[in-house]
């Protein structure tokens, strides 16, 4: 009676531009009506997990509760966006396990145009010291093996990156492309990757 | 374009019928083709809260994690079923400040007579001093002073009690009564509450 829920996980390093896109998506697809909530890693530390560090069972705990409540808005119907760090392989193939419809994208973006970038300043601050466990300085990045989908943020404007992954969720068939108009006028491939060098701090830096 | 969302909150001490009617009504609304979710308070302390105890301090963040997962399943045009000890009041007006869509079930219930139904052998341990911190008994529970529905598990059938609660949620305008089959033979006070005496392990200590 109601559209088909699924997660859609973001994972990248510091910076590479995960919650970015996640909100795009999200606009893109509020837009049209669907019921689309955003999991930020940032707030749902806040919320769910004040508690937790960043050690590996710190950061895997969190992963599981992000997946916990992803599973539960997927399976009323929901579009839940997450967009976390989720550094290690195996807790995102948890996550796609007890999810099941679960579309993974990675961002992306090598480590100096995520430092360059540094959105939060986190970057300087692991660099001196000041920060433990910081991932892509003191801590493990694993890239995902089989993505879904790869967005490179270095390459693309975020708008095509956005495209792409609309396009790829018309073609799972979450919904049909003619709903979206980012993908109206569009071939049926419509990714069209900007080659135009690194796009550093334009405008992924804002 | 869908369901209005909204979250039903039952509250009570332990045994006193919770779960139980959670399921009940998961079921009434599910069967209909409403998108419904139960968290309740035992998967949920596994799920999000392993790490929390149950000290004033750690019950009340544990009831804000729930309130901020129904928050999101409410925004999305879900019904979330809480089913949490939840013994402060004050926990509780936040949930329904944050969620807005706040249905407050107090599950009202003698403590003797919870005592005597123990579903989980915890009164008994409580009573032997094995657990502290026990709503009820070492821990206080303060009731709803303003609950929007009062179910008396010790007085009611839990079919009683389910009615109770379709009809209000209809009265509310959540949905139509002549979606949900309970209501439809009914008349507009459709609650008959069985004055036959207690129920004593009868159906509740199942």
């Amino acid at each position: 009676m109601r559209q088909k829920g699924f997660t859609i996980w973001f994972t990248g390093l510091p910076s590479s531009g995960k919650s970015t896109l996640a909100r795009l998506v999200q606009q893109a697809l509020d837009e049209v009506g669907l019921d689309v909530v955003v999991l930020d890693g940032d707030e749902i530390r806040q919320r769910l997990s004040k508690d937790l560090g960043f050690s590996k069972e710190g950061r895997e705990e969190n992963i599981r509760r992000i997946a916990y409540v992803a599973k539960l808005l997927t399976k009323i119907g929901g579009i839940a966006i997450v967009a976390a760090i989720s550094p290690y392989r195996e807790s995102r193939e948890r996550a796609r396990m007890e999810i099941g419809d679960f579309v993974e994208v990675f961002v992306d973006c090598p480590l100096p145009v995520c430092m360059q970038r540094d959105v939060k300043g986190l970057y300087l601050k692991a660099n001196r010291g000041e920060i433990q466990n910081f991932t892509g300085i003191s801590d493990p990045y694993e890239p995902p093996a089989d993505p879904d989908i790869i967005v490179r943020t270095d390459q693309e404007s975020p708008e095509a990156s956005l495209k792409k992954i609309l396009a790829k969720l018309a073609e799972l068939r979450y919904f049909p492309r003619s709903l979206v108009k980012h993908l109206v006028n569009d071939k049926p491939d419509p990714v069209k990757v900007k080659k135009t060098g690194m796009m550093l701090g334009q405008p992924w830096s804002v």
